[in-house]
């Protein structure tokens, strides 16, 4: 992104008022549309707020931006030879459409670490740069780096990729499935998207785990779907609940995580899954079995997935990549009844042609290469260390303020605040002192929890980042005496 | 794909059972579902199909599937333990969900072509394998394969190839963006389907070129648009007719394909490129620029694109690496202002988290390196003399059936056949000759039209394919005497 040039004799408001009209006439801020504000520039620039303004006012002389009280400044209407109907309104346009934006709160945290890299960063959920397995794979695909085709693919995926993922199911999951069954996503994001899209009507109810992750995805609500609460405790979902909430909201489908749940690190006990098992049968419900974190158990004790129970075929099973290895690869996987299978394939195949052949070749090898077994020892031991070092910290610093449960696996530690502080100023504080975390109430909580991901952190920042937490928490509340510290 | 091994002892109908039964038990052919018919289950196993009818039987004896006259063969529902509830209807899940299923010509070409590769394929748009660079790739990539860090990345794609790209589109397309105003995306196919879902509402109207590639894509009903024909001839569209049509359906957006249409290969004259703009600026309009195949005109002529005309900014302009490198890439981009750039990276990141970084470095890298000026050299002249040899093709085996302009550019023409044939006919019987091509209806025209695609065939399956396609042509039609040929 570009900044102005310290070394550049041209001062730096005019640096950057060039820079501005060279973006306006780009189209890149059309007439009449707005500009960032100053304070906001300020920041992206790294300048004061002062060589902003000093910048806007050159604009301003020359007729190509307007300024007025309250509404911000926007690009000049007359200045570009445009009536004010010339110019398409772009912003009613962004505001349209069926498909709704991110919440409020994930939006914040991604323009904040975009503006500041040095933030640590609790929230994004995935690892560090030093937890992927860069090497191994540069090896693996030093020779015949690309596949001599490169056209699009089949709509399933890269057969030698379906194959792997199916030995790799049968060997670590206790799942069979043959590649029929298996369709390449790009992420069980993805997976999720593609259910929603295209198994499920507006006006449908699902049944969700409360919280959850997925209350954090606008896209149930841009499918028109209603989401009705599955309630749960430290041994995860209540499956008795279901056939009251099927009776009273006539559910289509029920979302769960059981393995280290997102966000709360859940692992749902055997008997649940028995019984959960039972009660969708019993309903000929489907079960959508969200399935990242299971390898990361830090004991390296496999837990058996659901989808590895199923004796009547009602279970759609998620995997990914993206917490066992590396979330920039993109690649994901569902096993379903080929039927479906089918169904979303052709959908995605619509939305965006089916996903590139090189991260899948990449996959395909490393998933069957001798490295994939010693890189999840690794993960396991290094995610350990992780979570050891947050709970420490935790304790360390806010021995009284927190309560927790200490997870078994997976990236998230789930918080319960006990003073009460707002949400969205506990983020803004913790902001301005450097760290960053996703607040509870994104996943469907109450106000007053939190969520810490220890796995995108470098195991150096997160003692530092749980003082800094600290230190916003207790800028907002006099319940928290400091002398605590000391302990 | 799994197929019975012919030198195993085991005779081929016992294997087929065998097969099946592992598939069943796995879940991907849940009880009460339906199993591929005989015919079809021959086909994709390469066995006759008596072979089925006896694996069939075999399971059928075993109580593991059940066949009804007229309703084909199913899973039993007993067998496997299950009553009907139990198992979800997947067939209803399958044939819900808002999004449409995929047009049954073009699910009937990838069938098709799945079941038999050797298929002479004058119906994908892409390129043939020896047109792809991937030699220099190779080299390119080398060196330091992967980036350090593979996380999550920008919601707008990857840093180096948003610049690459600005300098590319200042270079080759006339275009002045900068890496705030582009959003990398899968191809055009996910900038399209990211315009459909983020921008417009169900209801709104929008105006697409007649025939055009957009008709094939049930996308746009998906997401509850009409769809208002832009009348066209050869020099493309007729901008006159927006005014009226506004007038009549209150038009919400334009999408036009002004160089090398897909289908019809048409250039948009110079004349009307002005008006266009013309109008959609004095109606506030914005236009879609679907710009995929500029680079390929055969003379080497720079095309300019409209977004290079653009002087109010009412242009969002797509290009694709598909159509001039290699489509199993999937990399495209857009330029748009920056508030429906972020619009669109806010809704992209909901539904897939982003694209790897890998093929994003590879694109980037390739962009900028020296081989990518020789590369599109080697690629115009190569396309040439796969149009030179499709044209005279034509003329030498239907002289008197088809009717055609010889495109200048990109990988489609266009054909009009004079006998009056079916289009499922023809479709079909060309599949049983050995070659496929797109009945123009799936674009929006009347039934009597073919596309040809000859960027995927390679050269010297040109003459034959289009020898195979004559031969079906000739076989539903009287009005094509065979002696024809021999002129």
């Amino acid at each position: 992104m570009w900044k102005p040039d310290r070394h550049n004799p041209k001062p730096l408001y005019e640096q950057i008022a060039d820079h501005l009209e060279q973006r306006i006439s780009y189209g890149e801020f059309p007439p009449g549309s707005l500009l960032p504000s100053e304070r906001k520039l300020a920041e992206q620039l790294g300048v004061n707020r002062s060589t902003v303004i000093l910048a806007f006012g050159e604009l301003r002389s020359m007729g190509i931006i307007e300024s007025r009280p309250g509404s911000g400044t926007r690009v000049s209407k007359f200045k570009w030879g445009a009536v004010p109907k010339h110019t398409p309104n772009w912003k009613r346009y962004a505001e349209g459409g069926s498909f709704l934006p991110n919440l409020p709160f994930l939006r914040r945290i991604r323009e904040a670490l975009q503006q500041n890299p040095a933030l640590i960063d609790f929230a994004s959920g995935e690892l560090s740069a030093d937890l992927a397995p860069i090497e191994e794979m540069t090896e693996l695909m030093g020779t015949n780096p690309y596949p001599s085709y490169l056209g699009y693919g089949h709509p399933q995926g890269y057969m030698p990729l379906r194959q792997a993922v199916a030995s790799y199911l049968d060997r670590y999951r206790g799942i069979q499935a043959t590649e029929s069954s298996i369709l390449i996503t790009s992420g069980s994001q993805q997976s999720l998207y593609l259910i929603t899209q295209c198994l499920l009507s507006p006006g449908d109810a699902v049944a969700i785990e409360d919280p959850s992750y997925h209350y954090s995805l606008p896209m149930f609500q841009s499918a028109g779907l209603r989401l009705v609460r599955l309630p749960a405790d430290e041994e995860g979902i209540l499956p008795e609940e279901i056939r009251s909430l099927h009776k009273k909201h006539r559910i289509k489908m029920i979302f769960v995580n059981p393995n280290f749940q997102n966000p709360t690190g859940t692992l749902l006990s055997d008997d649940r899954r028995g019984a959960l098992l039972e009660v969708a049968s019993e309903l000929g419900l489907p079960i959508v079995e969200d399935d990242p974190y299971s390898l990361t158990d830090y004991e390296g004790i496999p837990r058996s997935p659901l989808k590895s129970m199923d004796r009547v075929g009602s279970i759609l099973h998620i995997g990914s990549f993206s917490k066992m290895a590396a979330a920039g690869l993109r690649v994901g996987w569902m096993v379903a009844p080929h039927s479906i299978v089918e169904r979303l394939a052709d959908a995605r195949q619509q939305m965006d042609f089916g996903l590139s052949v090189i991260p899948q070749q990449v996959a395909a090898r490393f998933l069957e290469s001798p490295y994939f077994e010693p890189h999840l020892h690794r993960l396991r031991t290094q995610l350990r260390r992780k979570r050891d070092l947050l709970v420490e910290a935790l304790q360390q610093e806010l021995p009284d303020s927190v309560r927790f449960h200490v997870p078994q696996g997976g990236i998230h530690l789930w918080c319960r605040l006990v003073p009460s502080v707002s949400d969205a100023k506990l983020l803004e504080e913790a902001i301005k002192k450097g760290v960053v975390f996703v607040p509870g109430s994104v996943y469907g909580s109450d106000s007053g929890y939190v969520r810490f991901t220890f796995g995108r952190a470098k195991a150096e920042e997160i003692g530092p980042g749980i003082a800094k937490f600290a230190e916003a928490l207790r800028g907002l509340t006099d319940s928290f005496p400091t002398v605590k510290k000391a302990k």
